[in-house]
């Protein structure tokens, strides 16, 4: 049974989303389609990328995966598939695939330039979502091979949008590593998610500097009381700040892109 | 593969949307059910009308479009299905279908008096779409007749919502045609869409007035610099007053309902 | 066809929902998935447990209903899942089913010990619904029968979280009867569901003080003026105070909880 996520800016109030929907129906309508969100602020191909790279390791084998965050439509950014281990990736060649491309590198790249797979030869100058990526996702859903959709491209010529790299230092007397990361998204309840992978936390003693606060590394929203802040490995693997039962946003006031620094030190050493 | 397509004001928070696919559900598990929109402003029939209008078009044929927008719940309106060319529509005859059936003209309408095919034959004063509309529309689906749910209607006695008249007038010296129109809906990326018919501005040199502001026709978003106002045909069909990767809601403070007026002039005659 | 029902409070922006159902996927991606609400206010346990009682009626036999709110998550509250006549319920036992409960008592419950039907034995510590509930449900929904999934439970034991009592008194002299309750619910259209059973003012003359205002009992929104407010019976079947084509939540002001009295009298004894 063929499987399409949905990845998109176009907010639930228009149609938009519907009309997707409507197109990849007509095509195939036994193909279950998924919405992943369609609340990702408008042309905000960063927290698309977040988003996206944290979901697709949940869905089946074989989900054509679109994504449509596209403030470049109708100017020269490629339209492009892409498949990898997973499954296929589908939309605008904006960097909005380079978080899970990351994860689950990419096998095979296509330029989406044959019409016969888009729902007009006339595409609008405004709505390749429903034009052309929903419709060549219903057909790749369906079995056609992604070689048919277009010219090959080379996956290194991909747009790359990473993230700032980890920066790690060592104090050459204390033995003390701190690790400098941002604040990469904030979701509806107001956990900070920052770019520090949960791997460098396990098994420490660890806190998190942020501004003027000092937070500790816990494991569980209740090591901490009602209403206090902490940090945790999130569900995401990612280092994330929180509050038990409370909004670590409306704590902090802090935005996205927000610097933070991770203090791990030797077991047993630091203030919890 | 049964299709029914579904527009309420009724909002994503109370569970309102999915008892009503619940409902249908009940009658016939296999229907794919895709949401329009659910966000319609409360009782807001003229954006109902234009939302259904442009999404129809994309739907597979047979498809039954149940839209709820119902400030008459309860009292004498009636309860309507009409056949189109494209599938169904069911819903109060209130003007909500009138966009659609002015691009899809009505074959044949009934009202809804049949009871056996609604949820129960007690309707509830308040919620029709739970008791009437969706089981209606999951019975259409499922192959029962138009005919058998109720008793036939004159479709020229729908009610009707137009949209005010498109004004046209001709500079008797300078043949410079100009066209007076509305901001007819506002979309979620704050693009404002007119009540122009984007077929009047093609291979024209043209322009927007707007309060105060003269507007550039364009073909692109990227024909104009990053944040700067631009008029286009919109991916609906009609004129559209938008901004480069911004939000010329945001930008104008216009809405609903403010007039403008298109200019089309000579080729190469406007300011660009 | 199996159905499974979603309610959450995790917003509809960050794709933790689509995750829910790519993991529902990966296991039987013929199941039909039907949201029931993403919009519960965050933690807020009664609010679900109100829309969850209002949508269960309305499904299919069979259907499975995961609902997580979930502010103990990772701390020591149950994981279960419990039988009802019209299916089963999975979520953490904080009082969610309770209303559930009370109109369909539990046949039997367990809690959530098998690993085998989990996404993984390594559960995280802040997101069940994807590790554990959401598989869970989707094992349910493909036949697993209850009691593989966990040791059961006694019902009796199952976290409680009751509507504050309805209370009634009679006036001696005159014999008019007066029940006191308390707004338990504001929806989308600014509709105050109290918590007095419709069944109490039917075929009576009522009205309901609210705060200093006298609100007259009726049985359509038009059977007051555009902009009043009235009071019916609700379609949930719950008294409910609201405004003829308006928003009683603006015009009132009040907020959940907030106390009331309905005033029921002889027949013809009340100001219309």
């Amino acid at each position: 049974m063929a499987v399409i996520s949905l990845l998109t800016d176009f907010g639930l109030q228009d149609g938009y989303v519907g009309i997707l929907k409507g197109v990849i129906a007509r095509i195939n309508p036994g193909i279950t389609v998924i919405d992943l969100s369609h609340q990702i602020p408008p042309q905000d191909i960063a927290t698309a990328r977040f988003v996206l790279m944290n979901a697709v390791p949940y869905f089946p084998p074989q989900t054509v995966h679109v994504a449509v965050v596209d403030p470049g439509v109708g100017s020269t950014r490629r339209a492009i598939a892409i498949q990898i281990a997973g499954g296929w990736l589908v939309g605008p060649d904006n960097g909005l695939f380079s978080g899970v491309i990351s994860q689950f590198p990419a096998i095979a790249a296509v330029e989406l330039t044959v019409p016969r797979y888009w729902r007009t030869p006339e595409l609008s100058h405004t709505f390749h979502g429903r034009d052309l990526f929903a419709p060549v996702a219903a057909h790749l859903a369906s079995g056609v091979p992604l070689q048919e959709l277009g010219l090959p491209i080379d996956p290194t010529s991909l747009v790359q949008l990473p993230l700032p790299p980890l920066q790690s230092s060592t104090d050459l007397v204390t033995r003390a590593v701190t690790l400098t990361g941002q604040i990469q998204a904030i979701d509806h309840f107001g956990n900070l998610i920052t770019t520090i992978p949960g791997q460098h936390v396990q098994n420490q003693n660890w806190q998190v500097q942020l501004g003027n606060l000092m937070i500790p590394g816990c494991r569980l929203y209740s090591d901490r009381p009602v209403g206090e802040l902490l940090a945790l490995v999130g569900s995401h693997g990612w280092v994330e700040i929180a509050a038990n039962r409370g909004n670590a946003r409306e704590i902090t006031a802090v935005e996205w892109g927000t610097n933070l620094i991770v203090f791990l030190g030797p077991q047993g050493s630091m203030t919890r």
